[in-house]
């Protein structure tokens, strides 16, 4: 993994001429941040620390650069056009590529298009390679959102837009991303977890049976609550603004992190959620009331029928 | 309460010529938002609210003036020089002033101070009218931090601080108020509850107590964060760096909330609270690792001995 050797970053800060130096890290690597800030401290960088929860690279500590020279932000690849001042320190975990020949017998044509996410992203070609031994013809295309060819997102499947195929294998851990890419797409998906070895084809039968469900609860509430987030990569205010314009019981929520608490203690009955696409699909379980995407929104509106589902992607 | 009619409200935001209106509500009034968003909308009004936490008038959602052209704050009054675009709704609520006299038989002086808090500021004047028919001459003193006469907030104590007397009456609910005002005046405290008539003498000595063990826990830390919120009304970011520069272990830490998850998270083993100084005292059974105040920080740290022990304030 790319944090065990600072020294690299430590030339590139210098080269800069940074002075204070602010650390961004996701949940999942926040534990190294004591370790991270002695060594630039020692090195003699004045260092900050970014506190708050953080999800993503849409989800950038730009706070921190009121008070420092540079923002290293881990864990993540850059979305479009970030800040000059960010550094991005993605996080890549390596997997044993020839893992791919177990997704084979899944496989129901010769040309597939092959999809990944951040951490496996430097393994693209290698995972080609291997399948193309195995007489499999595995396309990529250019990602969306700043993605790298071949990389999706959680809330960007753009990379699985590709010409010429009907099938699609996607190489990473848990069912969100094959689930979008599915019904982006609408190709056959087969689903590879990289360390466990386990090949799945993705059915989003009983997903979209819990949408419709939901939409169908959000469509009962007398007022409902549009949730706009002010995270950097995050917001889209105008398309909630315009959207509660067409709504007589719409109120739109500001909030920085859409959490379980705060839906609770603003209690309304539903919401729609303009935030980080992944919340309304992941995080269902967890809130007090239904939070449904636009599209599901414009659905509840007579806008648009429900066999025609998609995705909610960010730009 | 203020919050049942709208008319004088809705007149001052027509009189302003605002046409998007920004609503914040502290955690306790929330439920209040949808009835007074939907109010605000048939006055031909678009209305945002701030779903973020907020505890205060130094937590004001200013990120909503990006969207809207007035912020109407409730439940709190403003503290020194607020955005002109902030009107403020304070949370007032009445109570039989009369119940002032179970007060009577625990004070040991004729000439008292008398503090309260912002809900019960409007009847000043009447507790002190009340006193006086028991022969109790009840004096006060301005505010800090933008408080009306007689008025303490949880981080400003100003108001205690009167010439002339040695025992101050307190009424308001809870314990920590009168707490900081002993330890802020050194004078005696008698504590009364307006609701349950509960009339106590306060004892800082348990608490005392409680925060050495703190500081000697945070004592053995290998590393100490220092947490430095982003919120308009706490920010005390240059004092923070200026101590971060005295110790060899302190990182500073940026965060809007700081939460016990978060802290979690980041797993620092000893935390200097920057932000709104009441977490340090109020929320450490929350915290997973001592949160020790700034002034408590300098006694770790050599600069002050625990005899000049003094309660964190804000400006």
């Amino acid at each position: 993994m790319s944090l065990t050797g600072y020294s690299d970053l430590v030339a590139r800060l210098k080269d800069r001429g940074a002075r204070v130096v602010a650390l961004q890290f996701p949940a999942g690597l926040k534990r190294k941040a004591t370790e991270v800030a002695c060594t630039l401290k020692d090195e003699g960088f004045e260092v900050i620390v970014s506190g708050d929860p953080c999800y993503g690279a849409c989800d950038l500590a730009v706070d921190t650069l009121r008070y420092a020279d540079v923002l290293v932000h881990f864990g993540h690849t850059p979305l479009r056009d970030p800040d000059p001042r960010i550094i991005f320190e993605p996080f890549l975990i390596d997997f044993d590529f020839s893992v791919v020949h177990l997704a084979v017998p899944f496989l129901k044509t010769k040309k597939i298009g092959l999809v990944t996410t951040a951490q496996h992203i430097h393994q693209l070609d290698v995972m080609k390679a291997a399948l193309l031994r195995q007489d499999i013809e595995a396309l990529s295309a250019k990602g969306s959102r700043g993605c790298r060819e071949g990389q999706v997102l959680g809330c960007a499947f753009g990379a699985a837009r590709i010409e010429g195929i009907n099938e699609i294998l996607f190489v990473g851990t848990g069912v969100f991303h094959p689930l979008g890419i599915q019904l982006a797409t609408g190709h056959r998906v087969v689903a590879l977890d990289p360390f466990t070895g386990e090949v799945q084809e993705v059915n989003a039968e009983r997903f979209l049976r819990r949408r419709h469900a939901l939409i169908e609860r959000a469509r009962a509430a007398e007022c409902i609550g549009l949730l706009v987030s002010t995270k950097s990569g995050q917001e889209r205010f105008r398309l909630a603004r315009e959207m509660a314009s067409r709504s007589k019981n719409a109120v739109i929520i500001l909030m920085k992190e859409v959490s379980p608490d705060e839906l609770e203690n603003l209690g309304f009955p539903a919401y729609v959620n303009f935030a980080c696409p992944r919340l309304a699909y992941d995080d269902q379980v967890r809130f007090p009331a239904p939070v449904i995407t636009p599209q599901e929104y414009q659905i509840l509106l007579g806008e648009k029928e429900f066999g025609e589902y998609s995705m909610d992607e960010l730009e």
